[in-house]
């Protein structure tokens, strides 16, 4: 399991810089220089500024989106791909008493979550982390349901902005309770 | 989320008395004298035999079928359900490399595993705990994918035995790579 698990870690000497930090609705998050992203067992590390998710089984995508995503998407990690943003969101309780049949009429078949950033491949890479049901007890569970991490090329990141208010435009969004913007760049070798 | 968590504890003093321990498939479960059933922060303690998992919101079930079980289920702690069952179940990697709509498909179009349980409400309550995301470092991550807790009247364990016979003979069970069935009894005050 432990290999699933990532941590983002506010760090002095971390690879990414952070250039920008929004509280869209809900608390903020305290502000952080930079942050390093780790797994493994470098993910248990007790840090004042640390957020935490794993990778997981999908939770809606359909046989045929998933063919399509995989033949299109592109990693992380790509060389060009020096802008990232790390989204923290926790969605609320209404939500979660729905239905799964429910949750993927909103998100997919009103929301076009799953359209929407496929559309962004394979520019705008991402990788989600699931955190609600992450029981760590020194942190007393985690504080958002869902991390996402995305890198893009710097001149992807009008296309990204796009992104972002697509998917914030939505029925689904109706449902988050609390979302962080934070933007960063690679900071280099 | 802590309120979430729930921890089957090997306890000589539990209130549950374990009449069997069989391993139907994977490697066996220590044996173990009497189970104590506990919550939220008591179920962080450290124990030699100890299983976790939280209740978390529902994967496959749809409206309908929520709204059909909401009606005919009760809940545990029924004063005449003195019997229970704690099945452990892990699920192979092929499993959870399917998508959601696959593995929805196999779950209750090709095997109703909604359906069967359905048939056996109100009589046999249960209640499941997700343990596949729970990252307890102590713990390594936990052994299972889930956990299900089972309760009935003495009267009612033929049907029980039909309802696990059932699933057992399904589609779906060919994905299931441990199991362990524990058969428990309340002890009376």
């Amino acid at each position: 399991m432990l290999d699933r698990l990532s941590a983002f870690i506010g760090d002095d000497n971390g690879p990414w810089r952070v250039t920008r930090i929004d509280a869209l609705c809900g608390e903020p998050l305290p502000t952080v220089q930079r942050i390093a992203v780790v797994t493994g067992a470098k993910a248990l590390a007790q840090q004042s500024w640390l957020l935490r998710g794993v990778t997981s089984n999908e939770r809606y995508v359909g046989t045929e989106e998933k063919q399509k995503l995989l033949a299109v998407q592109e990693g992380l990690g790509r060389t060009q791909a020096t802008m990232a943003a790390l989204i923290p969101i926790r969605k609320s309780a209404a939500w979660w008493l729905l239905s799964q049949q429910e949750r993927r009429e909103i998100l997919e078949e009103r929301s076009h979550h799953i359209q929407i950033g496929m559309a962004y491949l394979p520019a705008i890479a991402r990788r989600l982390f699931h955190c609600r049901d992450l029981g760590i007890p020194a942190a007393n569970g985690e504080p958002f349901d869902f991390l996402t991490w995305f890198e893009f090329a710097p001149g992807d990141t009008p296309r990204f902005d796009d992104l972002l208010a697509e998917l914030r435009g939505t029925l689904e969004w109706t449902f988050v309770e609390r979302e962080t913007e934070i933007r960063l760049v690679r900071i280099a070798d």
